[in-house]
């Protein structure tokens, strides 16, 4: 495994589904600076199980302790390092997976990995709770870039194909449900909630935009910002696709088309269009942040599927018992906007490496 | 800049376009390795320019000179650096592009990066010229894949939205324009061709496919194959978006019909789809890694565009002059298997150090 | 702060004196490896305050718990983590040092870097006790290295000047001060007794060795078995010096004398002496790796220095409060050896990635 | 190998000593600073040998050719490669070595390690050559570091147990023999032609110190400025031994007398005394760093010596053919500079990303 995220800031994240905790250590933050813990933990909470009819009925209060790195709630230089204790645990519900990998899982893969030691109670530390310490480290990195004028902010922009062509340009979290068309966003849950009655599960897209970013961040070839957001966004477990800008669309375009012109606005140099969304060779154009990370739907159903019993090595029907998300995506939500909060953070440090430079 | 890539291997790629040369360092290759250097020419000129009215006229030779970690084409265990010397450089080209940035260039973020100190002569450092480093590296890993059994194979999947729809499961490099269906690529050949003559460009779609891997391979949640694929081949200019397996259109798929249902086949274990890409939780699962990468339309066309004076802060039109490929699609197939060749021999080495692990 | 060791195990190491807990996450160990509990636990009480008068007064159960990456004591794949709390604290103690530095202590230069948001209480992150956590990712490591029949034991070579000529070629760890000749280490036990009632400290050296290794290990230039151990032995706090095999003695050798002449040993190549502590250009010949540390006098002292008060620059006496260690050589004998064996494990994981090689 | 220097500065070295080449790339240094080349000829030229009968009679013109990075000497971002030719080789002298390992040299371990796939000409990757590029990089630290009123400068402290006690506080660098005291370098210099007449070597201490930096440089636990000056000090072969400040001698003193007082100076706060070296807790306080670097004598000497056939595996004689230098101290002495001044910018760019810093 490799859950440790080395760059300026350094990400280290521990924790099995069904072990004592969860976790994260973050090393690299500067020192003195507040966190708001109230708006840390309204943030987990966007991203906490158990709110609503779409998400699993597992109740988690999922508040973090900090261990250390902090002093009355502002930072002391010291690695900051926050745990969740796991107490709604139900391991007996796993233990007939053990040998009969659920398809769409990483339990075939963790096996082939680690011999048969992994942990696969609740998923183990491929479970979609580890994305409560990406949310805190995240959470923690949106409150540094907020005091820099950077806003990071996520919608859902499909569920089940269904669509939301509305623009994106404001932030939409304080809705329970949060995109930008109400009412293609109640399709979508109706979406959910027939998936679920049937016993199967939906997947979605989740766009993210970072406003406020100066020009200039991002270090190609292997840590520009297109690098750095994908590597921490495909920390997410289901996601599958991340495009930029225009992404996909893009190919199927024109140079004329695609390439965004100049123009000033305000005194100020901007692109009439944000098709490269906000990056051009790796590097930010002081244009928003666009992106959209796809997510698969929830691999645990309720359906029947084929597996394998490994031990025989013969085919078995397999059903998973259990109570599981029909849909993951509302709950990603936070997530994505975790992950990209801390690339943006992350470039944002490097950046400053270089605010003071010799020359002559 | 960051371009390093530190994994098991250390990639350290250098260059602008129009400096005396580019080149990379590759450290933590295995000794006693023979490098074929026929066959690395081989895969570097399909990647070469000046090969088909398809792209730019500029001739290189791009043979690369080895200054060290290998002798007599076997590795010795040191790093080992290679570089190809610039020739072919027309400077002049790029002198008044200085103050008036092309749209969808790296120009002007670069300039708000370094301060206007970078090197914008043919692109500098963001000059698609430093993907012959890149396959360099990927060259070699793809040869020390082979000796594994593992075979690394991409082919364009999309241009100018024409698509090629037919399955990819074998090479298709031989062909001077790497697609299945040739009545398709001739197709696409066209529209290059009219772009061309419009004095345009066109992007497209590049797909990749991994076979023979081992299952296990991928450390989550940060280095899973995923992120590590993404993270390289994000670093080729002009890719806008990475999807793994189904991608995308998993999104708007359901779980019963997402999920890869397990089945046995001659006395393995396999799955009867691959929506999965051949990843789980960022592991392989030993069925192919299927990706694709998303190119945007290559941004220098001679069609007049809008951008901006810097010196003077007003709009002006610009007409990049100079010779330029109307579509960098094709020479960037063997580019794509390069940056995957890396990512998976990356993570080859990583699941090495535990083959022999101390258990009780 | 950089408490992360990045190599091919990462180990971050957090927590502050008296923030709610210290503590460990060790993210690469092989899965399926059984951590003897008992064992660990016997290892870190030799570097547990309050168990002699030549010690500290206070208390330190020290007893970690897991809260991650292993199930039923067996390492699962996960990263693993591993706390202690801090219960015995007394930060008054401290109230009156945040303006008047100790001299000797990081109170000062901690003050500078983080802008006086540091944690003072305890020493904070700077304090001996983050040598626990380091004890259980090095305690972890050396069970690991003696499966592979590698050994690491240290001991107290000098103190007070005092030193201890006798060859050191097998443990004394099951000693309750390590030396290999006890009467000298009666004589270093009063030294320390002598200054403990003078209200001063006294320092010394730690003399290290690795029996087993395999010829072949550690990565020059930068990670050559020298660069991992110094790196990880200078994370000790109180450590000033790090040399390896005749160390600071060889350069006033000839190289006649200091060059280790190679012999045939039981049908193996060995050295008839070992001035270079088994390690030629930066690599393991196999003959046991032979390193000392020079540890400071304790900086915390009872004796009135003289120090600055901040807020009004200007000079003033100070005497330091509270309970300290006259010497804390003993204690930091284990800590010796949990630095050289995450050193040592490293390495040997490193080499490992290469024991199946592509070769033709 | 891991030639590879990561830190904010990226610095990967690359050669062997009759490869065609050797070479540094540096990735992370500031754009837009100028790079005076004839300051740095004159340091590479302190590091080059033929000049004088001390030294090996071998004449390098070692004159870096800047491949990129720079445009017009001034950095561009890009980064930076300067190679050198490698023109002297005479591989026969090394051919009958093969089988036969030189006692002191990596030539057994190498041997080990690679498993005869190793470059044994001229030492290959483990050649004292080799610090040509350390000093490359070294140099435009240097030059960098000079530019924010920190300077770094070495001596020679002991030859063959020749001490100069004289205290250092000046650069001698302009010397042609690097001592305080004239006269004790004379003796020190009698001491090498009296080894090299014998056909025999010997070692040194070379004595580094850093004025002009800030307080609140370093990050401990791992990359305090300690841990950062022994990783890169150990890439220098030869190097057996480091110590800061007071460093062994410490040991051997009680607290209160290593302690260094504050007091006030010219209204800033400075120490009375400086045995920690300028580091505290791994941290500058804003005095001289200090510290020193054992360096054993060179391995190749004329004198017959024992050494073993490996084909044979049996015990023979060995002289050493071919052109060495009797001490290798007097060309060490930039190359350690090289090496401080990498770790000290690099901290230095550490500490700038926290110069303007989220704080309410």
């Amino acid at each position: 495994m490799s859950s440790v995220y080395h760059g300026n800031l350094t990400v280290s994240i521990f924790g099995q589904s069904h072990a004592p905790a969860i976790g994260v250590t973050i090393d690299g933050l500067p020192a003195g600076a507040r966190i708001d813990m109230d708006e840390l933990g309204m943030f987990l909470s966007r991203r906490a199980p158990g709110h609503s009819p779409l998400s699993t009925p597992r109740k988690e209060a999922d508040l973090p302790e900090f261990l250390c790195g902090v002093v009355d709630h502002v930072t002391c230089g010291a690695p900051l390092t926050a745990i969740i204790r796991n107490t709604n645990t139900r391991s007996q519900d796993y233990d007939t997976l053990r040998d009969v990998p659920r398809p769409g899982h990483a339990d075939y893969t963790a096996q082939m990995k680690f011999g048969g030691a992994q942990d696969v109670s609740g998923g183990g530390h491929f479970s979609g709770r580890l994305t409560a310490p990406l949310c805190i480290a995240g959470g923690i990195c949106l409150q540094l870039l907020r005091r820099e004028g950077i806003e990071v902010f996520a919608r859902i922009a499909s569920i089940a194909g269904i669509e939301d062509h509305a623009p994106f340009t404001a932030p939409v979290s304080n809705k329970p449900f949060p995109v930008v068309t109400d009412a293609v966003g109640g399709q979508m849950q109706q979406a959910i909630l027939q998936a679920k009655s049937d016993g199967d599960s939906v997947g979605g897209v989740v766009e993210c935009i970072v406003t406020g970013c100066p020009a200039g961040l991002g270090e190609p070839m292997f840590a520009g910002m297109e690098n750095r957001i994908a590597q921490l966004v495909f920390a997410i477990p289901a996601v599958k696709g991340v495009e930029f800008g225009a992404g996909f669309a893009a190919a199927a375009m024109r140079g004329s088309e695609n390439n965004d012109a100049y123009c000033m606005e305000n005194g100020g140099v901007r692109t009439v269009t944000n098709h490269c969304g906000g990056i051009l060779g790796g590097i930010t154009n002081a244009m928003p942040i666009v992106f959209r990370a796809a997510f698969k739907p929830t691999p645990s159903i309720r359906r029947e599927q084929q597996s394998v019993r490994l031990s025989r090595m013969e085919e078995v029907p397999l059903c998973v018992p259990g109570r599981h998300d029909p849909c993951i995506v509302p709950r990603a939500v936070p997530c994505v906007e975790a992950a990209a909060a801390i690339a943006v953070y992350d470039a944002l440090l490097e950046a400053r490496k270089f605010t003071k430079t010799a020359r002559e």
